[in-house]
């Protein structure tokens, strides 16, 4: 199958970062190949490459399809967590079953992400690279967080809550997920005031099952699927 | 909350091996202490541990539950796959969500994992632990398969196949997903003689992706979240 680059729009060329120029040089491009490109924007270039570099490269755009545009109705997923390898993986799975924007916020029995920022900036970048996502999910990463500023239809996963159906994940949704170790009373009484609280059963998920779970049906119901 | 262990039954005691011995110390569980034991086969025993040994520990059953039952319409998964690293996550996230079957074979562009029995074993036994199964997952791993064995419902992931329906995944049902190269040509004729060939939509999906996307739709349509 073709790879997928990312690179930044200039003119009527398009640049590729180090990574990116590390990923053509492991495929073995050469100057003068013909790649598919994507800015992460909804766009897909075809273009010819016109110089590899040891840093960056440049590509000729032969060819613009604006392919992918924003959704009228996203999905958005918040989650605080606190296990860097759980919540890569989480960010990756997201990003191919369609979610439209990810927070990633610090509740307050969970770790912050904020310095990671970048690091799953990349995440979301190879993943939809992978999936052939021409518009990539917006990312926030926040080292605190204020849940007043939910608007909108709100789920939150709660073992508590209510027994989950497909209606609930009808979009515009934001889907909230909280801790491995629980939100605060506090913090579940102000989100409880944005939304409803949502149980995907009896079993005792992890924070990354439950939103992988939820996704899936927000995916499905939406027709993103 | 609680942590549950796993061993197995010998007449009034059971008997928990080096793993769930080391599980109980890193839990600091002393001689006395009252713990949850599950064998696995869907009872829970609340027992007295009267021994804590270098490798193996003993414990005292004082009461024995049965919680789970086989579930007479069992959802299936065949996985074929290449990389460690997501099958582990693959059968650990299956587990949480509800698969009553796991099939680990190998494919003709797949490698074998015969030889990594025990470990997905663990995988399963953790996973199922964490999320309180009493019934663990059956699971086998092979290191050929005859196709022509499926039997029941089989429905196959494939990007040629017909877009999926909830009604698709109605149990009984047994998922068969394909190594990252795609099926042989000769083993998806195979295949689509034994069941209906069903696709994802048209993003491009890892292997675990869609296993795990079509798991979390089977649980939800067969009331297992």
């Amino acid at each position: 199958m073709p790879h997928l680059f990312y690179g930044e729009l200039a003119g009527e060329y398009v640049l590729l970062d180090e990574r990116e120029t590390h990923h053509l040089k492991v495929v073995r491009h050469k100057v003068g190949d013909v790649v598919k490109i994507t800015d992460g924007k909804g766009n897909l270039y075809i273009c010819k490459l016109v110089e590899i570099g040891k840093n960056r490269s440049t590509a000729l755009i032969e060819q613009s399809n604006l392919i992918e545009r924003p959704q009228e109705n996203p999905i958005t997923l918040y989650v605080a967590c606190e296990n860097w390898d759980r919540l890569r993986w989480l960010v990756e799975k997201s990003v191919e079953i369609g979610v439209d924007e990810i927070v990633v916020y610090k509740s307050k029995r969970s770790r912050s992400f904020v310095e990671k920022k970048e690091k799953i900036e990349l995440v979301v970048r190879e993943a939809a690279k992978q999936c052939e996502r021409f518009l990539f999910p917006r990312l926030s990463v926040y080292g605190h967080i204020d849940f007043e500023k939910l608007k909108g239809k709100v789920v939150i996963l709660h073992k508590e809550g209510e027994q989950a159906s497909l209606e609930d994940f009808l979009a515009p949704v934001t889907i909230v997920v909280g801790p491995e170790g629980d939100f605060e009373k506090q913090e579940l009484e102000k989100l409880s005031q944005k939304g409803k609280l949502l149980s995907l059963g009896k079993k005792i998920l992890r924070f990354e099952t439950a939103a992988i779970l939820s996704l899936c049906l927000a995916g499905f119901t939406n027709g993103r699927i």
